[in-house]
């Protein structure tokens, strides 16, 4: 549950800007990928030592380093240094976590985002902190896992398809953060078919469990608004002209990210609305249906207990009780009772009681 | 439920500005209808290519093209290709359900409104993106379905009544987004309606199946809010001369739109007040009913539990029980427990048990 | 409930700027009222044709129209046009329950508000639409019925008491806007004396049609908070030198209006806290009371349960059961029974069950 | 309960200005207290004609009048024409439970703010209304009572002791600010003091009575909420240099004031939170006892029910029941009855009921 | 509970800027440390007397004079009139418990935050006051414990590791910041550890004692966001150049702790959204389990009451009973009261009543 408060603790005393890396996932290996194109050409390849990167920065081709697996700091601190990051920047991709965020430097653009995965088996929001740095030519992001999330943005710069290799660097951050607010759209999706099946459970067999439930669903939106809001600035002051590492052609498209943004906050917004409707309807539908048994178990009960009181009159032992000569006392003492108890659930029915 | 969080998978990893309709809607076929019209001046034709309304782009009058179904892609395509719209634009165009919003360009402006129906037999809204393209002279207007919901408009134009053919195409732009704000109120009376028919059942009589209502109509408030609040942004951009497509002259008129904006907001707003009070009362009155039922049982049960014992006293096989043998044992016997009863009866009266 | 959902349908389809009357008050006849006034100089007549009402505009002395009545659309044309009124504002007069609000335009200001009243029979709020066209030197004012709210006000001018006469056209405007807030704390001065005699009776003999008035007058709340709340925009417009129309030693009044509306706002806002709260107040205690009534018929049950099972075991027909035979078998078993009877009531005194 | 809300209904219709003392509080006679003080001199007289004190007026030196008691509004009216306050903020001082405001004008600013005191035997705020006018050189104070609360301060002043004498009028208005909000702190610490008393109550001996008790301190502080916030504002404006009067080195005192005023604010919130949250624990403790009683008394039932109808059985008048017959037939029976009492029990406790 | 308002009584009535402490923690005695040092440099000594810093004062090192214990205000004093504080600075470093904040005078920049512990014995929040002021060329802090909370970052200096030695006084200030809020993070971890702790017995053990638990952390939730959201606004005015003495190159770092400090908000916030829903599963489940029970235990009695009437009939004495004297006249009742009872348990399990 308190899974989104990592461990500061061994931090602490430490000089700030120091580098350890915190967090849960602890990639296999470190993958470092090497994609360096311009209009008419496109080079790639995995290196192992970061040094190989370093003559790509220097081309005015874009260039974009891809860091899977963040463990090992020394690789974060060495190709912090050959690009020049601010140790602080070196600490925040290490320390994950973060909350989304810009900072502007004078040589490059660093930003923190939150990709997000919905894990349907667990029906939990699993996150993976991507950081990406934009300077002038050069885009370097890092992410906690190897994933093939940007596999289809890579092909699609291999084959020079769509405007991406006539756009600069800037174009290939943007491209980034727009497949991971894509995510986000996915994300809300299978949470919205999850809360619908919900709803049906609701109608059709209402149980305990779905309690749990709904509040999974609740605490899960929570975190998915936590993760997304911050974006929703960053991503404002990007498009405002608030980075001069932001061509003007780039804005509109960043313009069609924040519309996106928004629309995942209000979506999110819309579905903790639904749920928390939804708990009001468990809530009263469950106590509505218990009340209901209560009451018609105290109704039979009610009938049955003056009957019991008849049979009991009729238990006595007084000496002279005139009915218990009579031939007929029995039978007629029996329709008295039928009587009453017809009665009694005449009245019950006439009064809406059952 | 979910009906508002529209199947966006199919289009992750496809690159940005590339054209997918995304909708439920789809139209059975395409209709373009292009009208061009001047102070004394009025043509009007439907067409199938859309290269015919190209010769009207150059004129000076006022042009408005009207398409309705988004389904063809290829036809947004070519439209977008020859009035020169950005990629994204036409894929807001036919990735629908968009967030209301407007855009500037250089050439034209981009808006996008939701137009809202309220089915009256499903107790649902039904929302339609209407996607509205102003430039100097042109206005582009696109629907999902074929409907006849701006007939009274075209109309308008066609016997040249009111001022719309002296003033130019922002004003079309403008009387077609009043329409959709007309229809915000029609859809608030038709819920009002429901919402007062449902305020009489809660007192007259009040079923289980009325917090279901309830609800509907709260979410229905919801997703309406969701719809119209965006539009308020918009409205109150252009009027407030945001755009260099608007003239001074339709201000006024913009302002006016703005006004209507907030009062559904506003009325949208004291409905859903209105839909919680409502709630509150039900259940408090549900439950209010249910503990008096409850409460009357349980006084029945408590006036004979203490009579059958008595009865249980006098059935007991004590061999000297000298009450017995009194030939008016009997009857003092049934006049005690009708004393009981009835001192229980106005203790519990006097207690305003009952 | 939904009174503040004006019938709009009727005027889709229509241009807009068309005149239709929308509203539920009609009044008997259009009275029209002109009275003309400078510091040394009082004239004052009724007329029936608006016609008569001209030569007064251009007259440099405070010409104050008064028109109660707006059915007769024709009226309001016909003054519109005279005194150069846009047709927007001619619309907004004619179609009531507008939101309270100003608008500024080359020859005039035009200023909406809303007049309440508390009906104490039905613990309702009525509210008429006031509307005032503040010109150079004239004020036209419209309302919906034919009321003698403005008497005093007139009375002043006649009498030529106070600084009215000395001061524009733009201080008869603050007046008239005072007046009307002044009638706000009367509506909520009443209010609160309604909402303190509901806390007495809290108190003294709550009852379950207490629940349906909380609501009412948590609905007549919000009611009054959506009349008031954008009237306090409008008037710190004015103050703040938003209008030409408005004199600086105008302005000085108008700040006190402001603080008025401000004050408004926040006394209405208090007592809807004070309403919730007493809702709270009054769950608590209906449930609290109906608790302790079932509490006590379970402990007379739960007392009257093991005695009866007692004299069951003694009205047992064993052939071989000793007790039966001693003779003081039954007082001893009533005794018994006593002992256990009170045993039992002083442990549920003791566990303060009682 | 509305004591918040004045009578204004007396004043509707009389010309904004006029003068009428709105108030529940009337002090018994009007006391006027002038101190004039330069940094060696000091004087201070009691006077009853308000003219005594106009040649102070033209002093350089600093006067301090102090009227006590505002019943009277000729002596409002009069002091008001001599030191040319506007006919509203004379109307404002007589007109008590203004909202705390300020308002400034060419030759003085005007501050209303409220006087709080805590009335620990009503666990109840009193409020009076504290306006002050401050001029170059003069500083005239109105409150609603006569009260010692400005004694310390007064005898600061003569003693000389502090900054005081040596400061100008404007520190004079701040040392009355500061101790009206020291007042604050006294108000709430004695509010926690209450609150304490009340949690250990609530955990002590929760009774019905803690429920109001409860909701009155939570309106006691809505009600301090409403004086304390619109000071804030004022306060605000003062410091940030938003008046002529107030020299820079007395800026730095109100922004201590402005702290403290937040401060004041963010505690009363802490404590409405807390408030807040006691009303939850004990609305769910209460009904958490109330169940757990249910509970043990239908426990109690449960068991003896069964019993009941064993003993019933035996007590049938068949003819042929074997068991009857037997000599050990009647402490089987007793025994076979505590066994299954017994095994009740242990069921109930293995499932936790009891 | 309220141990956040401070005994503020004792100083009403004083002079503001007199100096009186007010506050829970008294230190033993009061330890004076001071440390100077430049790149190369290093100088570290506990000194008695406060004289004794100050030659540090003039000198164009970094002087870091910290004292731990306010309870002597003499020395705060004195230091005060070294330094040229203004007595408000010192009052407020005395009168503990201040809301964070920051003050710009001209020759230094005051500022206040919370120390936060979490003591886990008492599940409780532990606030201390700590105030820096912060020079040119030196830093004095005040702590009201003598704590080794900035033993670490004495450490860094005294070994020259890291930037420290070659930044400002600034960089130092920032330095304590930066602990102070890590600090929260560690106190945010261990409320996480404990709500974890907490959400896992609701489901283990639900108990009475989880609702007082539950209700203690949103308390000190409260307490935490009331102590660290005004340091927002501080570290925020520093970071973007609100004082003078903060160097651009210092203000990197500052903009992290900003990051950081919304980073603990947005946890505090989140924890409180998941303890809120904890109470919420808490009332439903202990409200649900004991509906449960009840509804058992009424079904119980609900199917031996019939039967009990059952056997009531045959207990009657009437004469002619046929069934009676049938030698299978009692198994066959019993076996009637066998099925009777069998019908009403499988009723009630098809109507899932169990």
């Amino acid at each position: 549950m308190v899974r989104f408060i990592k461990k500061t603790s061994k931090k602490a005393g430490l000089s700030p800007g120091t580098l350890v890396h915190v967090g849960d996932i602890k990639a296999e290996y470190v993958r470092i990928r090497v994609a360096d194109y311009g209009e008419d050409y496109y080079e790639e390849k995995e290196i192992t030592n970061i040094e190989e990167c370093l003559p790509y920065k220097k081309k005015s081709t874009v260039t974009w380093i891809n860091i899977d697996g963040l463990h090992d700091v020394d690789i974060i601190e060495k190709i912090g240094k050959d690009f020049g990051l601010h140790p602080l920047v070196m600490e925040d991709i290490a320390h994950t976590e973060q909350r989304p965020k810009m900072d502007e430097f004078e040589d490059y653009v660093f930003i923190i985002t939150q990709m997000l995965l919905f894990d349907e088996e667990q029906n939990r929001l699993k996150a993976e902190q991507f950081s990406v740095v934009l300077g002038e030519n050069f885009v370097i992001s890092f992410q906690e896992n190897i994933s093939d999330r940007f596999d289809p943005l890579r092909e699609r710069i291999r084959r020079g398809k769509g405007r991406i290799r006539k756009m600069g660097a800037d174009y290939l951050m943007y491209a980034m953060i727009d497949a991971i607010v894509d995510d986000y759209f996915i994300v809300l999706e299978k949470i919205g078919e999850k809360v619908e099946e919900l709803d049906e459970e609701l109608v059709s067999r209402p149980g305990p469990e779905l309690l749990q439930k709904i509040h999974n669903f609740k605490r899960e939106l929570i975190f998915l608004r936590k993760a997304v809001w911050p974006l929703r600035e960053t991503v404002s002051t990007l498009e405002r002209g608030g980075s001069a590492f932001i061509q003007e052609k780039t804005s509109v498209f960043l313009k069609d990210v924040y519309d996106h943004t928004i629309q995942v906050i209000d979506t999110a917004e819309t579905l903790r609305d639904i749920v928390t409707g939804m708990l009001d309807v468990y809530i009263s539908s469950v106590s509505n249906r218990l009340n209901e048994v209560m009451k018609l178990l105290t109704v039979i009960a009610t009938i049955f207990i003056p009957l019991t009181f008849i049979a009991g009159v009729y238990g006595m032992n007084f000496k002279y009780m005139p009915e218990l000569e009579y031939a007929w006392g029995y039978p007629a003492a029996l329709f008295f009772m039928l009587v009453v108890g017809v009665l009694m659930l005449l009245w019950f029915k006439s009064k809406k009681f059952l």
